[in-house]
C-alpha cells in the first residue's frame, strides 16, 4: 500500500509522459489539470523528460490574458519500443516510436502443438530481429521490449507461472528470451496489456472504472479500477475466464467445471457449434481461427446456424459480463481481442441484450458496453507501454537512484 | 477521478483520525509513517482534530536519541455516533463514543411482512431515541447517525433505490427518518459498512486487498481494494449475491436465475435443507433465524442432516468465493454477517475446502479466508464510521468552507 518516493516519482513521470503521448502538444498547465499534480511538480517532471529527450519544446500557445504558455510534445524519434503478443494461435510483434505509432510489424501463426517454450522463444526472437531490421533503426534506440503471454505471470522474475492452454508451468520466459534478445525485457499478460491500451488510446480514455473483456482462445478481464490497473496480491486478477458460470458444467483444463472460458473461448465456441450442428461446414476441426472466420462470414450472410451459435455464445458471454457488472459496477465494458474483433457488431448487439437480461437494472443502466476501437493489436500496444514504464523506472536507476523529492500522487 | 482540495483535506483528516482511533495513543511521527503523509501535513491535521476536541494530548514517549515525541489519543467522550443496521429480520441500533466503544444498544426483531418503509422508520426512530436515553448523553453530543439498509442506495439523496428482499423501490429513507430524528443522517449499505468495519477494527486492518463476504438473508461482497472501498460508478458494486453461479438455476427475486444468493442466502439455505429432507425438524418454515440456529446446534451435535446441508451450502459459497478469488486475487476474504457468525468454524472449514476445489491454485494459495473477528454487529460499527466521516466533512462546511491547503493523499 505504501510507496517509496522513488516509486512515486517514477509513477508521476510515467503519468505525465502518458498524457503527453496521448495529447501532443500540451502545456504544463494542462498537464497539471489533467494529472492533479501541482504545477511545480509537473514542471520538474517535464524538465526531466526534456533532458531524457523523450519530449521536446514545440512553441507557445496564447493563454487568455496571461503569458504565452510553453508547449511540449512527445519526441517520436526519441526511442523505439517493441510489443510482443504471444497468443495461443499466433505471435505478433510490433515496433513503435515513442508516440506509439507502429513502424514495423511481424506476424507468425503458431501451429497446434508447436507451443513448447523453446519453439515460442525462437519465434519471438526471430520476429523481434525482423521488426528492428524492417524499421531500419539502430538497436541502441530500442528502449525495451514488452512481452505479453497468456495466463499467470510473475513480473519481477519474468516467469510464466501458469498458462492453462499450453500447460506451461513456471517457464522462465524472460530468461530464455534474454539469451536471444539484448534489449530490456518486461513480462505481463494480455489482460493487463489490453486494459492499459484502452486506458491510453482506446475506449477507456478519460473514463472511470473500466473492464476490458478479452475474447480469444482464452478469455479474461483486465480491470482498470480507481484510475489504475487492479493487479491483485499476486498479479493474477482478472481470471474471469475461470469463474464458474454453470456449476458442474463443461470440464475446464484448469480443473474446475463450468468455467466461462469453456463456453466462450474459441474452443468453447467450436463446441457450441458442434453441439448445435455436428456436420456444419462452418466447423473447421483443429482450426479455431478458420472456424471463427467462417462464423463471421456466416453472420454476414444470414446463415441460421452461424446466427444461432453466436446467439448461444453471446448468452454465456452476457451472463458472465452481467456478473462483472453486478460485482464491479463499472462505467464501461470493452470487448477486445480477436474473437470480438472478428464477430464484431452482431456479437456486441447479442451480448448487450444478454447482459440486460441477467444484470441488475441499475448497474446495467450505468454501464456502457462497446467494442474496442483500437485498430491494431491492442496487446502489442499495451505491452509496449509496459516497456516504456520499465524504461522510465530504469532511467531513475541509471541516475544512481538518488532519492528524489517526494511527489505524492493525488489519488 | 479528480478530487478538490476540500475532498482531499477531509479524506486526510479522516484517515489520520481513523489511525488514532485504531491505535491510541500514537505520535505524529507514527501517523506520518502509517498514512504516507508528510510530518508537516500530519501536524496540521492533528492540530485541527485537537481544536475540534476529537483527540487530546496525552503525554510524551521517548524516541531513541531524539526529542520526546508528543502523544495524542482519541477523546472518547468528545462526541457520540450512532450506527443503524436495518436487516431483513431485525433492526440493531448501537451508540458509540468516539473511540467506537458501544455505550448503548437496542435490538428489535422485524416480523415477516412488517417491512413497509413507515414501519421500519418507526422502529428505527424509536430505537435511536432509546439508545440516546439509555446512554444518558445530551442529544447535542451526537455527531451523526449512519444508517445501513440492504440493496442499492444513493448516498447523496438518501434514497434506498432498490432492496430486492423487500421489493423497495426508491424509498426516500433518510427523508422519512429526518421527520423523527434530528441528528445528521448518512445512508449506505451493509456490504460497505462491513468492509469498513473490517478495515478499521477487524481482519483487514493493515492488510491489502480484501473481500468481505456478507452471509445473511441477502448476500454480497464488500470490496476493499487499493486501500479504499470500491463503490463502482453508481455505488452498487459488490452485488456478488446476484452473480450467476448456476446458469438457468433457481429463480431469484432480482429476475435472474441461478444467482449465488438463491443457494446461500438464509432462505436459500432453507431450500437446500428442504430439498435434502422436507420433513427435517431442523426446518422452521417462515423463520430463517430459527432454522439457521437449529442447523448450528445440529452441527455441534453431529446431526447428519445438518452436516449435509452445511456441506451443500458451503459448496455453493466456495464456488462463489472462488470466482472472487480468481477475478480479484485478494489477499484476504472475510466471512461476515449473522449466518457466518452462527455457523462459524464448521462452515469456514467446508468453505475453504470448496474454494480450493474451484479456484486456480496460485490465487488460492495467495488468499487467506477467515471469519470476521468483530464481536459486535459489524454493520452498526461500519455505519457509525460513515457518520464520523460525514461529521468531519460537515466540520469543514461549518468553518465556512474556506479552501484549505492542498494535501494530496499518497495514493
Ligand atoms: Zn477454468
Ligand atoms: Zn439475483
Amino acid at each position: 500500500m505504501k510507496h517509496t518516493s522513488r516509486d512515486i516519482r517514477t509513477a508521476n513521470r510515467y503519468e505525465v509522459l502518458r498524457h503527453i503521448i496521448a495529447e501532443s502538444p500540451t502545456s504544463r498547465q494542462e498537464l497539471a489539470a489533467v494529472t492533479g499534480l501541482s504545477l511545480a511538480t509537473v514542471a520538474t517532471l517535464v524538465g526531466e523528460l526534456l533532458e531524457l529527450r523523450m519530449i521536446t519544446e514545440v512553441g507557445f500557445e496564447d493563454s487568455a490574458g496571461g503569458r504565452p504558455r510553453g508547449l511540449v510534445a512527445v519526441n517520436a524519434s526519441g526511442g523505439a519500443l517493441i510489443g510482443v503478443d504471444i497468443a495461443e494461435t499466433y505471435v505478433h510483434v510490433e515496433l513503435f516510436d515513442l508516440a506509439l505509432n507502429v513502424l514495423a510489424r511481424a506476424e507468425e501463426d503458431m501451429r497446434p502443438g508447436e507451443n513448447r517454450p523453446e519453439q515460442v522463444v525462437g519465434q519471438v526472437a526471430a520476429a523481434v530481429g525482423a521488426v528492428v531490421a524492417q524499421a531500419g533503426i539502430e538497436g541502441a534506440r530500442v528502449l525495451g521490449v514488452g512481452v505479453s503471454v497468456p495466463g499467470q505471470v510473475d513480473r519481477a522474475t519474468g516467469i510464466a507461472e501458469y498458462a492453462p492452454n499450453w500447460d506451461w508451468h513456471d517457464v522462465p520466459l524472460l530468461g530464455l528470451l534474454a539469451e536471444h534478445i539484448a534489449y530490456p525485457l518486461h513480462l505481463d499478460n494480455p489482460l493487463r496489456a489490453c486494459a492499459v491500451a484502452e486506458q491510453w488510446f482506446g475506449a477507456a480514455r478519460g473514463r472511470g472504472d473500466t473492464v476490458v473483456v478479452n475474447l480469444g482462445t482464452g478469455v479474461g478481464a483486465g480491470l482498470a479500477l480507481g484510475g489504475g490497473l487492479h493487479r491483485g496480491v499476486s498479479n493474477s486478477a482478472g481470471e474471469w475466464g475461470h469463474t464458474t458460470l454453470v456449476l458442474d458444467g463443461r470440464p475446464c483444463h484448469c480443473g474446475n467445471r463450468g468455467c466461462v472460458e469453456t463456453y466462450v473461448g474459441a474452443p468453447g465456441i467450436m463446441l457450441n457449434l458442434r453441439e448445435l450442428n455436428p456436420q456444419s461446414p462452418l466447423l473447421h476441426p483443429e482450426d479455431q481461427t478458420a472456424t471463427v472466420g467462417a462464423l463471421a462470414r456466416g453472420l454476414a450472410d444470414g446463415d441460421p446456424v452461424a446466427v444461432a451459435v453466436v446467439r448461444d455464445t453471446a448468452r454465456y458471454i452476457g451472463a458472465g459480463i452481467a456478473n462483472l457488472v453486478n460485482l464491479l459496477n463499472p462505467e464501461l465494458v470493452v470487448l477486445s481481442s480477436w474473437v470480438a474483433r472478428k464477430l464484431g457488431e452482431p456479437l456486441l448487439a447479442e451480448v448487450r441484450e444478454a447482459v440486460r437480461r441477467h444484470a441488475l437494472g441499475r448497474p446495467f443502466a450505468a454501464t456502457e458496453i462497446v467494442l474496442s476501437p483500437i485498430p491494431t493489436d491492442p496487446v502489442c500496444l499495451g505491452a509496449a507501454t509496459f516497456a516504456l514504464e520499465g524504461a522510465l523506472r530504469s532511467v531513475g536507476l541509471r541516475n544512481g537512484g538518488r532519492p528524489g523529492r517526494t511527489v505524492p500522487a493525488s489519488r
